[in-house]
């Protein structure tokens, strides 16, 4: 699943001299990018609303933006993201099942 | 690829009575989750420098906080992530084809 | 100190007829500006390298912004930034007295 | 104003080898004390309500983190902190006078 994500952004970035910057760097993108979501969710679910409630266009393409960080980040790191998915689904059935109100 | 993440999301949350947050709520926590994995790559690559750097477990952890937190935000605005995703890879090889220095 | 900060703010943001959001649209408007802090300060510092480095003064205008929603909310809070100013120089003395390598 | 808490930190951080952290590492240190005061106010106003609401000096302190943050990053640059604020204030009775609402 996410595996795919990792591929073809590091099929994109190969193409470049410097494909991937050091950590800290892409963690002051992701910074930046969540800045970016936030202004969006804001603009829409907060008291600078500018926009109409069902365009939501913008808010996924931060969001889109912040996986694309996040594979960079992944993949400079040799990080399997499907690996740390396994582990967040399992934490969500385990230590945290019990963790809100049931149905 | 993005929506086997979203269903999993789903199919835990829907288990509660109140399945998502409010949209400035789950951004407060993306911003949490984003200051735990901002901790540990500071405590690697940093002046923090606690940890091995050939341990990278809990950055993957905190990255897949980060990706369950969004797929929390995009199934409560029905946001389809693999559209957001198709996206950001056609603005790569579109917009930003010559962004950086080729090999 | 910070109170003439807090006294300037609240009298800018008593003319209006909702003198301050609620507090996690602030936190929003916080993580959007510490965004724009990232951007610049990876303009400056970083890969993505713009500008001349002598010139900060992008950076400081984004520091004054993020100050100014920290006034924002600790104000809505009735927080006193100066008491809470204190307790960070206590635990510097305190706790942190040995926490880097002296000199 | 904010030149007294800029003076407070230098005269701690200069007893150490290592004065001030490099910027990025700085900025990661920021998005580390914004995480954790999305924290506290999520526990006291979002769904993750932990705390009683009238207890707000958690929130304080995080923001006390930030401020301390915010002055090593400004005093690592030379960068005036009043100076910002004096633009900052200049910006809201100029372009954004009309910006909201009035009473």
């Amino acid at each position: 699943m996410l595996k795919d994500v990792q591929v073809q952004v590091d099929a994109w970035t190969q193409q470049f001299k410097i494909p991937y910057w050091q950590p800290l760097e892409i963690l002051a993108r992701l910074t930046e990018e969540t800045g970016e979501l936030a202004r969006e969710l804001n603009h829409r679910f907060g008291p600078k609303k500018k926009k109409a409630s069902e365009d939501v266009k913008d808010v996924g393409d931060e969001m889109g933006d912040i996986i694309f960080t996040l594979a960079c980040l992944a993949n400079s790191q040799r990080i399997d993201l499907d690996d740390c998915w396994k582990r967040v689904m399992d934490k969500c059935y385990g230590r945290d099942k019990d963790r809100f109100e049931k149905k």
